[in-house]
């Protein structure tokens, strides 16, 4: 399975000398490519080699060129980018809401590389690049605060390793999406369990993870597959702020009607929805 | 008007003497309430006076007991809770996504007060108080990076004051939201202006403000009401993420049909829907 996120011993600013120790160190698998990633699962990381023209870097937020065909003497593109592998790669993640882990190639010092953290796509799109070819285009912003500052090439190694707990855990909670939450949208095929909408977009579909019984004090509901729905974001909106909630025959009550879409390979603990209930009954009395 | 976010001039970690000061501050304006903020704003600003017994203070995470009758000598709880002016507030927050300055006295100094940062409604409910009545609880995050460790009055001052960009901008942008877009959301009154959605929740409606160009680099929307949409969270996902598209006659072309619902006090600059159907065709083509 393809690893998001941190990857365990591998902190923020550390230097590889060879794409193939990179590789090693499970932070950007491919020696070549410079997105890693499959159009089903997302990208999990990429490279920002200096120099490539359709790459914009203000550090803490990229402008990332995409895959491409680039002329190997002049780094100048050479024909339409498709949306292939990296580039759909990428796409998905940004459906998916999945953190990139970005290592830049430090310009000033040839096949020098640095991890520089986590990013999430918060945008994409199709431009023409400075040589005229079609380009995808990915937004990208540093979601750890593991401070960086400048484009590659004039980077100072990051002079703090302070981690708040607030940070932490926003990344903790990102990477653990990508587990239990992931195979509930899966398993629905992204239609949510409520109102069976499914938001379809280029590069597939969207759904989210609602947690029934909440995660986090003092509720402390577990992260598993039996305490998570997949819902639209119109009825994650509406269950997270008790405008409806689901007895355990599946009837909807409160703003939604019908019932709960439900299939085999995915059980849904009656424990929680008891629970949320109570919440929801409370905050409407 | 109410002032969300970061008041100019007073830093994390400012203290102060006394209430008084406080309010002269800017900070958090009632001279006794603990919630500063009203049923149709939002609130803008809290307290946290140690004690309490139905607030549990983790620093970057607060969950806060609201508003309720208590007695002064004992603080405990000697009345239930309703859905009055303060906790109503703080439930508007938590629709709107506003941003609430967090205060903490200090237990250890009497009436000594030190303005912590700002923090996120992440989620209310209602809950029984540790004396058996009623009361209304908030989980508050904290959302910019300026560090805080211990509960009140144990609570070094903050020892660092970074401040990378990205957790500037992302505080500037939550501010930035409460203004054109809060104002383009209420001429709707809410209703999705592709789909006519209007989701209600206790204490309001919700609904989100996008931007039709986008804002930041390379594309540089402008912040405008004139650039901006009601619409609701699905349409939303829709619409940033190239699923659908309006003409300048407000005609819906791809995942949606119809027509763009539009009212007297709020023009849509045609400018701008030309630009985003520009990158919605390029996406889709």
């Amino acid at each position: 399975m393809r690893q998001f996120g941190e990857v365990a011993g591998i902190k923020v600013g550390t230097e590889f000398a060879s794409r193939a120790e990179l590789a090693a160190s499970g932070i950007h698998r491919p020696t070549q490519a410079g997105i890693s990633g499959s159009g089903t699962e997302g990208a999990d990381s990429i490279v920002v080699s200096g120099g490539y023209e359709n790459d914009e870097d203000y550090g803490d937020y990229l402008i990332y060129g995409g895959q491409a065909g680039y002329d190997p003497n002049t780094k100048q593109q050479n024909e339409d980018a498709v949306l292939g592998r990296g580039n759909l790669a990428l796409v998905v993640s940004y459906n998916k809401g999945l953190p990139v882990r970005v290592t830049r190639g430090l310009g000033s010092r040839q096949h020098t590389y640095r991890y520089d953290g986590l990013y999430l796509v918060e945008r994409w799109w199709v431009d023409r690049g400075k040589s005229g070819f079609r380009i995808y285009c990915f937004a990208l912003r540093k979601i750890d605060d593991k401070p960086i500052s400048t484009p590659a090439g004039e980077l100072p190694l990051p002079t703090s390793n302070q981690e708040p707990d607030r940070v932490k855990s926003y990344t903790t909670r990102i990477v653990r999406d990508t587990l239990a939450s992931e195979a509930v949208k899966e398993a629905h095929q992204h239609v949510c369990q409520t109102c069976s909408t499914r938001i379809e977009r280029p590069g597939g579909a969207y759904a989210q993870a609602a947690h029934i019984r909440p995660l986090g004090r003092p509720h402390n509901g577990p992260d598993t597959a039996e305490n998570i729905l997949c819902l639209c974001p119109n009825c994650h909106v509406l269950f997270d702020g008790w405008a409806f909630a689901i007895e355990d025959d599946g009837s909807l009550i409160g703003a939604l009607s019908g019932k709960l879409n439900e299939i085999e390979n995915h059980e849904v603990n009656r424990q929680y929805l008891d629970y949320h209930r109570r919440l929801y009954f409370d905050a409407n009395s």
